[in-house]
C-alpha cells in the first residue's frame, strides 16, 4: 500500500466524459489499496475563457481579483471529479488550496509556496477517502486571500503535496506517454525516456520541454520526491524523474537490477527546443568595468527573465563591444523601453531586436567529462548547413541559438548524430501541457 | 453619509456590459460619500450551466461537492465586478462568504446563517474601498467547508450583512421597478407599491411574489433591516419594505409626513399568485383522533413543504373524511411514495394527485378587522365564473385554490374588485429573480 499523489492537467478533465475516465483510474488506484491524493487543473479552456472575460472588463485588472477569478476554474473541475469518483462507489472529497494547507506568500499571480500543512488531506486519507485538491492555488496566510502559483502551478502543487505528505510517488498525468528524447512531431524517431535525474530534467524543462514545469522539478529535487510523468490515456509506464547522476539506481534493488540500471543510465537524455525566446543585442557598448552589471540591473528591474548571455570580445581599435541576450517574447517591450531610458548613461549605439530565433539544447549527464560531445553537435549542425548564432553550456547541457527556420532541422540533425532515434520509429503524439 | 448594502442578481451581471453598468452605479454611490457593500449573484445562467455539468457526471452528486461547484459562479462574478469598479478609479475588493464572515450550519445546499462576523468588510469600508461579497454562500465553521444557502440565498446574504453591519438600507436591485399590486403581465393595471410592512411582504412572498425571497424578508423583519427593492435599469425609487403594521410611519418624521404616511398606508397591498404547487387528496380516511397528526408526520418525514391543508367534515354515515393539502410539484413523488408505504396503517381508500391547480392570494394589513373583504373576493370570483377549490386565511391574507386555467382571470378579477388598477395603466415588465 502506497501513498500516491496524482496530478491531472486541463486536457485530462476537459469534459464530462474525460472526467469520468479519470475518475475510473483514480477509483482503481484506491481499490488497489493505495492512499490517493489527486491534484487537478481547470477544465480544458476554462482558464482562457475567464481571461477573456477579464479582458472584456479591464485591460489591467487588479491581480488579487484575477486570482479569485482564475481559481474558480479548479473549484469546478475538482468538485465534478469528486462527484464522478463518488458515483463509482469510492468516497472522495475536494479541497481548495487553502483547505489543503498550501500556504503561500502574498505575491498574487505568481505566489511561492512557503509551507504545506495538509491536516485535512491526512484526515481524509485516514478515513479511506480520496482527497481531490485544486491545483495552481494557495492561500496567503497573512490575510486569508487566495493566491495563484503562476505557470506550472498545478505540477508544483502536486509535488509540494507529495513532499508534505511524504508520498511514495507523484504521478503527473498528461496527454503524452512521458518525456521524449525530442519532440516526436519534429524528430519522428524520438524515444520515450524511462528514467532521468532531477538535474537532467531541470535542464530539459529549462530548455523547452513543456511536459513538466521547471518549478515543479526544482521542488521535487529539493525534497527528493520521485515524479512519474505518464499518459492519462494509457496504462503504460512513463518517465520516472528521480535521483541525481550516479544514484538513479535503487539502493534496495538486487545487484542484477542495479547493474542493469547503471548500464541503462544514458549519457545523453535528449534534445529540447524552444521557440519562445527572442534576442536583444546592445550594439557598441564601451567595454568598461561594471558596464555589464549595470545593463543587467536595468534589465532585471524591467522584470525580464534572461536566459542566455553572450558578450563578444571588444574590438581593440574602438574599445566597444556588443552584448546579446535572449529573453521571452513577452518581455521584449518592457526591456527595450527600460534600456532606451538609460541609453545616455550606458552610452551604447543601438538596440537590435531579433524575434526569429530558435534554441536547441542537448541534455545529458556527465557531458563535460565526455570530450567530443560539443564537437559532434557543432559538426552535425554544420553538415546540415545550419549556422550557430549563440552558444551556452552547463555541466549537463549545450544550447545553441539558430534561425527559427532552421530549428526543426537542427533538432533532427542532433537527435540523429547522438543516435537517439529508435529502431522502431514509435508513432507517438507529443504536446505541451497547460498550467 | 450612509452605509448601503446593494444586492445585484444574476440578470444584472449577465455579461461584461451589464457588469460595467452595475459598476458605474456602485462607483456613483461610493463617490456620493456612502460606504458601499455589494452582494452579487452568479452571472446570468452560470448556475444552470454548472448544474448541467453536474448532471452529466452523476444523477445524485454529494451535496458538499455541489456547493463547491455552484459557489464557483459567484467567484467569477464578484472578481469581475471588482475589476470593473477598479477600472472606474474606485478601489474595490471581493470577498467569499467565508472571508466576509458569513458563518452557517453544516447543512449543504440549504445552510442557515448562524452568525455574521464581517471584520474584513468593516476594514475595507474604513479604507474607503467598496466591498464586494459573494451571495448565496457561507462557511461551516465546524470544518471550514463552503456551504450554500439555497433558494433566495443572495437576498438573504445581503440582508444578513446589512443587519451585521447595521446598515442604513439594504437595496435589492432587480429587473423590475419594485413590488407590484399584481403581476403586470397578468393584470396590466398593476401599480408599484411604494411601501409595505414586513408582514405583508412575507405574505406576498409566501404567496408567490418572486421579486424578494421569503427568507430574506424573514431575516429583515427579525433584525429590522429596511429593504429597498428597486430596478438596476433605472434610477427610480422602488418599494420600501420596513416596519410593522401601524408603524410604517417614521417616528422622527414631521407630523405632516406622519399623517400623509398613515393616509397612504394601504389596507390592501396586492394580489399574488402561485403556479408552483399541486394538490394531494387522501380519500376515505377514518376520522379518528390523531389521524391527521400521523399523516403529516409521514409527509414531513418525506421532506415535503406543505402549504394549505383542508379537511372536509366527515360523512356521518361512513365516519370517513377526505384530507387535501398543497405542496410544491417537486415534492409529489416522495410524498406519494411515503403515504402509500403506510396505507394499511392509515387505512385510507385512495390518493389523488392534482397538479393543475393555481393559488391566488389577496394580501393586506388589517384584513380581518375589515368585514366584507372575503365576501367581496369570493363574489368577484363568482362573477368571473371561477370555482373555488380550497380556501385558507391568515391575519393579513386570503388564499384561494382554483383550476390552473382560471388563475390569470382570478388575479384580474380580484385586482379590479379591490380597486388596485391604476388609472394610467403603467406599462411595466415584471419577472421573477434568480437566486
Amino acid at each position: 500500500m502506497a501513498l500516491v499523489v496524482q496530478k491531472y492537467g486541463g486536457s485530462s478533465v476537459a469534459d464530462a466524459r474525460s472526467i469520468k475516465r479519470v475518475a475510473k483510474r483514480i477509483a482503481e488506484a484506491r481499490r488497489a489499496g493505495n492512499d490517493v491524493v489527486v491534484v487537478v487543473s481547470a477544465m480544458g479552456d476554462t482558464t482562457d475563457e475567464l481571461l477573456d472575460l477579464a479582458a472584456d472588463i479591464s485591460p489591467k485588472p487588479p491581480q488579487r481579483e484575477m486570482d479569485i477569478l482564475l481559481t474558480a476554474g479548479e473549484r469546478i473541475s475538482m468538485s465534478l471529479l469528486a462527484m464522478a469518483i463518488d458515483k463509482l462507489g469510492v468516497k472522495a472529497k475536494s479541497f481548495t488550496g487553502q483547505q489543503a494547507g498550501l500556504l503561500t506568500d502574498a505575491v498574487h499571480g505568481k505566489a511561492r509556496i512557503v509551507d504545506v500543512v495538509p491536516h485535512r488531506i491526512r484526515q481524509t486519507l485516514e478515513k479511506g477517502q480520496v482527497a481531490i485538491v485544486a491545483g495552481f492555488q494557495g492561500v496567503n496566510t497573512g490575510n486569508n486571500d487566495v493566491t495563484t502559483l503562476g505557470r506550472g502551478g498545478s505540477d508544483t502543487t502536486a509535488v509540494a503535496l507529495a513532499a508534505g505528505l511524504d508520498a511514495d510517488v507523484c504521478e503527473i498525468y498528461t496527454d503524452v506517454d512521458g518525456i521524449f528524447t525530442a519532440d516526436p512531431r519534429i524528430a519522428p524517431g524520438a524515444r520515450k525516456i524511462d528514467k532521468v535525474t532531477y538535474e537532467e530534467m531541470l535542464e530539459l524543462a529549462a530548455s523547452g520541454a513543456k511536459v513538466l514545469a521547471l518549478r515543479a522539478v526544482e521542488y521535487a529535487r529539493r525534497y527528493n520526491v520521485p515524479v512519474h510523468v505518464r499518459s492519462s490515456f494509457s496504462g503504460k509506464p512513463g518517465t520516472l524523474v528521480k535521483g541525481t547522476h550516479g544514484d538513479l539506481i535503487d539502493p534496495n534493488a538486487s545487484s542484477e537490477e542495479q547493474e542493469e540500471a547503471a548500464m541503462e543510465d544514458p549519457i545523453i537524455s535528449g534534445v529540447a527546443h524552444d521557440r519562445s525566446e527572442a534576442k536583444i543585442t546592445i550594439v557598441g557598448v564601451p567595454d568598461t568595468l561594471g558596464q555589464a552589471a549595470r545593463i543587467f540591473e536595468v534589465v532585471a528591474a524591467a522584470g525580464a527573465n534572461i536566459d542566455m548571455i553572450v558578450q563578444n570580445v571588444s574590438a581593440a581599435a574602438t574599445g566597444l563591444t556588443d552584448i546579446s541576450f535572449t529573453l521571452p517574447h513577452g518581455d521584449i517591450r518592457s526591456t527595450v523601453a527600460a534600456l532606451n531610458a538609460v541609453k545616455s548613461e550606458l552610452k551604447f549605439d543601438d538596440l537590435q531586436v531579433d524575434d526569429e530565433i530558435g534554441k536547441v539544447s542537448l541534455v545529458g549527464a556527465g557531458m563535460k567529462s565526455h570530450p567530443g560531445i560539443s564537437a559532434r553537435l557543432f559538426g552535425a549542425l554544420r553538415d546540415a548547413g545550419i549556422n550557430i548564432e549563440m552558444i551556452s553550456t552547463s555541466e549537463i547541457r549545450i544550447s545553441v541559438v539558430t534561425r527559427a527556420d532552421n530549428l526543426d532541422d537542427a533538432v533532427r540533425a542532433i537527435h540523429t548524430a547522438f543516435e537517439l532515434d529508435s529502431a522502431e520509429g514509435e508513432a507517438v503524439v507529443y504536446a505541451g501541457t497547460g498550467r
